[in-house]
């Protein structure tokens, strides 16, 4: 005995998503059965529309609906500034502390050999063509890990020699850490980018 | 700043499925993001049609994508035992044991007053009309908790004066489970349905 076709299908789809495992696919699957025919197919049309609609931004690389991106063809950023981040949520992740000025480059990856992932895999290439004279700093936000490291030595050895002042985000303890539960790499990156007070 | 608008839409329907949390669909939205447009398409398609094809059987109730179901099809399995159950998961869950031979009624929910969920509600008068001279016994399985136990004492005053043979399952230790960690009350139920070796 095995369910009906149809449901075993979106069974099949929805374990094919991260996290969600059979089980998970199960209780998923018998909650659109019993959702309304109108939630069911808004929540078909979302899917659809999120992946026709949404683009890469051609200047940055972020995820838009309109090209340019929001940030992009905002003026009263400065385009002096740009941060270098992987990933489109690490754009969100930035803007939430209300506190970046400038514009993003997502790079959509970073340099990962294990994954074959080299420098022309990602939009390193973009980055570059962006270094006009109005651009001052450039600052890589790339995750700490070390495809993230090896991502920002790569960029920063290729935009330094253009005069571009390239800046690293700091490594540290995080607000609201605690330093008995703090790894050793991280501490260590803590003392290293010590302030005075 | 904010995520492009079709991408909030498919977060906000993501996120009203069972078990889903906000950071669960922000990462599912963006896997959908990432994924082959063919593999989109599919998953939509997957969701309605598992709500289109997918009706609940006009004998037993269970769901099922022809009328009647495979298991009410079904010549070999014997029509005098009907197991009632609250939910079409149980009868998939009752099936995997391989052990009963008889058919199913699905009762699509439980008496629930504190729900406003009374006996007219769900599949009982459905399952009062199926009890032909044919049907010798009627095994209730609805869930040991309030609602299925009420479920059950209502049903069996319902069908013992149509001279039907009603029982109930056994409830006391899963196998397998732990009699230390095991609560009151299913030790007082295994105690209460024990048998002589």
């Amino acid at each position: 005995m095995i369910y009906p076709q149809s449901i075993m299908k979106l069974i099949e789809e929805f374990s094919k998503l991260p996290g969600i495992g059979s089980k998970t696919a199960q209780r998923l699957s018998f909650h659109v059965l019993g959702m309304e025919k109108s939630a069911v197919n808004r929540l078909a049309e979302a899917i659809i529309e999120a992946k026709e609609k949404t683009n890469y931004c051609t200047v940055c690389g972020n995820l838009t609906d309109k090209d340019p991106c929001m940030i992009c063809s905002n003026k009263s950023r400065t385009p002096e500034v740009i941060c270098v981040v992987e990933d489109a949520r690490d754009v969100i992740a930035m803007e939430r502390t209300r506190e970046f000025p400038g514009l993003y480059h997502v790079l959509q990856g970073a340099i990962s050999p294990l994954s074959g992932i080299g420098p022309d895999d990602i939009k390193i290439k973009e980055l570059v063509t962006r270094m006009t004279p109005e651009v001052k700093e450039v600052i890589l936000a790339t995750n700490p890990n070390v495809e993230g490291e090896a991502t920002a030595m790569y960029i920063s050895r290729l935009l330094k020699p253009l005069g571009i002042k390239v800046t690293r985000i700091a490594h540290g303890i995080p607000v609201g850490g605690d330093l008995e539960y703090t790894d050793e790499v991280t501490i260590t990156r803590a003392l290293e980018g010590r302030r005075e007070l």
